[in-house]
């Protein structure tokens, strides 16, 4: 019979294909004397190398499509697996106690594990604990004769199913064969949310019950423009939503067309659509999708990849790398922002109890300012190099990014007796992200010369509910009125100061927030690459002044954003 | 020599007296072989009683002031020590190992102790882990004949010095002998702020390296209007300070003129000015300090003291005996504020990475709805004794005002079937302690009876700055222009729709603080029972209309919060 499921639409596209069930198989094991030790030890033994033959051969068939750096993980997993005191351990117990391989791999990893998730104030340490618990599991499976949900072995179209979606696993996905995503929990700035639209893969997040309520190679239908899920669809279902993947696809195709047109409106508005990156491994994507220019340079992977502080040469040659692959396009840099759930190895900050409210970004770049000027002298060194804009995170206050700026310039000018004139170019902004900096927009941008409002973390702020916690996830409301009026806010007070306003969160990218920022005069909208020609698309089938009417009738006529929500689909409708 | 240290002034009033340094002393030992496993024992028996001594002479002395709830702790650490699996532990490895009491009880203890720990998400268990690791020390003091610094021992008066102060320090507290309190870390909201204001003790809070640059008995002057700390200090500087603690105790003997003054200004516009509190233990204070109501009743000791969930008719009985006790006083009463950083012991809540932005207060209620229903009828049952109005905290989006409101009615008009014009005279109100509630207070204002501005939250979400956390307590900032410009369009929105507004964070018993919120027209001030008198006082001799043209020039010639605090304390000095 066919069932019908609603999520959360978190990636578009539709997906038909069957089920994949990225559910664990029951690992847990008794407890047994053994008689032969030598036996259970060569059976351990050979768990292990069945393992390492998966890892050796999985890292094999990624090698084509995956980074170095995400590569890495394999090296680390045979590492593990291959630990001789490890190893040691678990013959012993076998040896001295006579207990079955399970019992004792599973009594040393354990504590292994215990121990790395104690250190409850260390993301790093953390992971690693993510590490050994896989590494766990694989070997358990193996000695259990069990096989694990492997999305590498993949070898024919399928929706993946799955509790969540977390890095780990979408670093092993065989994209190729992966239609659709359907997970229980996450919103649409989880991990496997931003994943599967940059992998441009249909996605639904937040459909409770789902691993429960289909299962493995039963036929779906997911639609990730709506967030429906069909379970067992009828044939006509079938022709009805293959056919809408056929226009979409028709679409994309379309799209292609735009990587080199300009950014307009309809009615000949021009507007900036520009890209967000990690590293200069995105700037193929940056230029493919024919971002305008780069709106935001995330530096702080730059720390997070390293064991020790970046030097200033080391920076610099990162930032000159970027800016001269983009050929000519605008880099927008943001300033470390570390601290909240980005540590740092080699800089241990202190545990927080909520890390979002704590010491991170230009708050830790002040209090540090030795790092803080390297940086912005590798910048200003780089502006050499082609046009490079510079953006701090997290000002809250007109004090902070007063301090911000005077070390700035004290580091220019240094640099300027040295070469005069260097740097000159450079535009000076910040993210608005705190709500008491949207506030006090009207007087900061007369301080600066752009804005860009990091819609993630002001969305958290401004409803006091973490974007990570599923618990409060509903609280994710990037229409609702009073957010709507706080963003118009922002974007009129950099305009009276000729300060222009870009946006740099996951709302820059929303379908149904486009046609309302629009009417904003929003002036740069700046997301994961893989959305810019959907968005410029859209852009040229919209009316600026019909999208500036919108957006009155949004904050006048609607009290709630699933209003807003439904006055702009049906408004979309029309257009 | 004269030392002169600054810290955050953070309780009124001038201490001058010797220094206590509540510094432990290092309790660190050798692991050692021991010959005679008898004589060991014994010892560790000695100590164990010597400890147990110690703690009945405490409770014993600590009766006449402290409470029956809290005086339990006492007998939770004899518990402790008394439990007969520990010892027996600690006996066998002394016997088994021969080795020294101290090496055995460490070992057995400290596995107890990081058990505990190791349950982050439940903070129940990590107190128990607290009372532990208290036992620990006692025990390893006596062992060593060492002594640990004890507060309720102290005889004579004396300045607490320490690193921080907890409630488990405070509860120990011989009050009359402390004449003030200096600590390196915690902000004016820190536990040590609060209870020293609550106690009337001189405190100073955030001030760096005090522990190291005093010594024991060193005599000290701190200054707890301005966050001085004077030590070894000249004659000259005791007699200064000393007619100025004078002047200030005779303020102190004329505010009790205030009791049952009313809460007026100079020019005769009255306001409210009321209390915040926990229990009906606080009633007393209340009406001793002459409150006009309650504006605040936490509802959340209640279940926090509890093991079960609280039923109906015990928390009828709560709020029945606190609103008898107010003699006709209005009981404000806020709904069950559980999650962020109060958890319950009978209702585990996930584990959150960011608990301040995750699943609390009216988060919880309206998703466990009879929960929420059991507190709101025992509230609407104990309106026929007096006074009481209902408000909802970490209310955000209009959808849960309503939904809110929708449940409410609900119950009243069940319990109106039995008894008609049951809690019609009750007020239904909100916390606008959100940013987003508080951009849409306009709206909000029409569906609703009162505000309440709960700053000590709407502070820390709109600056992204935990209050609890000290790398960031700079950014705790209530006179920042943007700020108070929020709060009064609060205000004003209120007053649009004749909806009152009050204030129930430290802020609305902040001296700098009050000529602005009089200059704003906020309507109610509710704050610790022993700020009301000043606060009352101060209201006195100010003139509505000056402050509200204080406000302005606030708003308009300053544009950090240090400006502002600097044109408030000028301002105030030519009253």
């Amino acid at each position: 019979m066919t069932k019908h499921l609603k999520g959360t639409a978190a990636s578009d596209g539709i997906g038909i294909a069957p089920v994949y069930l990225m559910t664990k198989p029951d690992l847990s094991f008794a407890k047994q004397r053994i008689s032969d030790p030598l036996a259970e030890i060569k059976r351990f033994k050979d768990a292990l190398a069945a393992v390492q033959d998966d890892l050796s051969r999985l890292k094999k068939q990624a090698s084509s499509r995956m980074g170095k750096e995400d590569l890495a993980i394999f090296d680390v997993h045979i590492e593990i697996l291959n630990d001789p005191e490890m190893f040691n351990q678990v013959v012993t117990r076998v040896r001295s106690q006579r207990i079955n391989a399970e019992t004792a791999f599973e009594e040393v990893i354990s504590r292994v594990i215990r121990e790395f998730t104690a250190m409850t104030g260390n993301k790093y340490m953390q992971e690693r604990a993510t590490d050994f618990a896989n590494i766990r599991d694989q070997v358990l499976a193996k000695l259990e004769g069990k096989a694990l949900p492997n999305l590498q072995a993949l070898d024919h179209p399928v929706i993946v199913v799955a509790h969540m979606i977390g890095p780990s696993d979408t670093s092993q996905m065989n994209a190729k064969y992966v239609k659709g995503i359907v997970t229980e929990v996450g919103g649409k700035t989880s991990h496997a949310a931003i994943m599967a639209r940059s992998l441009r893969i249909p996605a639904i997040v937040g459909c409770p019950g789902i691993t429960k309520r289909v299962h493995n190679d039963e036929d779906v239908i997911m639609n990730g423009f709506t967030g429906e899920v069909i379970a067992n669809p009828t044939t006509t279902e079938v022709d009805h939503y293959q056919a809408i993947a056929n226009r979409f696809a028709a679409e994309r195709l379309q799209w292609q067309q735009l990587v080199n047109a300009p950014s307009v409106t309809k009615d000949g508005r021009q507007f900036v659509i520009s890209a967000n990156i990690g590293s200069s491994n995105d700037l193929p994507a940056v230029l493919q999708n024919g971002a305008d220019e780069v709106g935001l340079f995330r530096t702080e992977f730059l720390y997070m990849k390293s064991e020790h502080l970046p030097t200033e040469e080391e920076q610099f040659n990162a930032y000159k790398t970027a800016v001269t692959g983009l050929q000519g396009k605008t880099l927008t840099v943001r300033t470390l922002d570390i601290g909240g759930d980005k540590p740092l190895t080699f800089m241990p900050l202190p545990h927080e109890m909520n890390p979002f409210l704590g010491y991170r970004a230009i708050r830790i770049s002040l209090n540090r300012p030795k790092m803080f000027k390297e940086q912005l002298r590798a910048l200003i060194r780089a502006s050499a190099y082609g046009p490079i804009n510079i953006m701090f995170p997290m000002i809250t206050t007109l004090d902070e990014l007063r301090q911000a700026k005077r070390i700035y310039h004290s580091e220019l000018s240094h640099l300027q007796k040295q070469q005069p004139g260097l740097g000159n170019q450079i535009k000076i902004g910040i993210m608005i992200e705190v709500p008491l900096a949207a506030l006090y927009a009207e007087r900061l941008a007369e301080e600066v010369d752009f804005f860009s409002i990091g819609t993630n973390d002001l969305i958290q702020y401004c409803f006091a509910a973490d974007r990570g916690n599923t618990s409060v996830s509903y609280l994710y409301q990037p229409l609702n009125p009073p957010f709507l009026k706080l963003i118009h806010h922002i974007i009129v007070s950099g305009h009276h100061h000729q300060t222009s306003v870009a946006m740099c969160g996951e709302m820059a990218g929303d379908r149904r927030a486009l046609p309302l920022l629009i009417g904003m005069g929003l002036d740069e909208y700046s997301m994961s690459a893989s959305s810019i020609l959907r968005t410029r698309s859209m852009m040229s089938n919209l009316d600026s002044e019909a999208c500036h009417q919108l957006y009155q009738r949004a904050v006048t006529e609607c009290e709630t954003a699933p209003e807003v929500e439904q006055l702009v689909d049906q408004w979309l409708k029309q257009q």
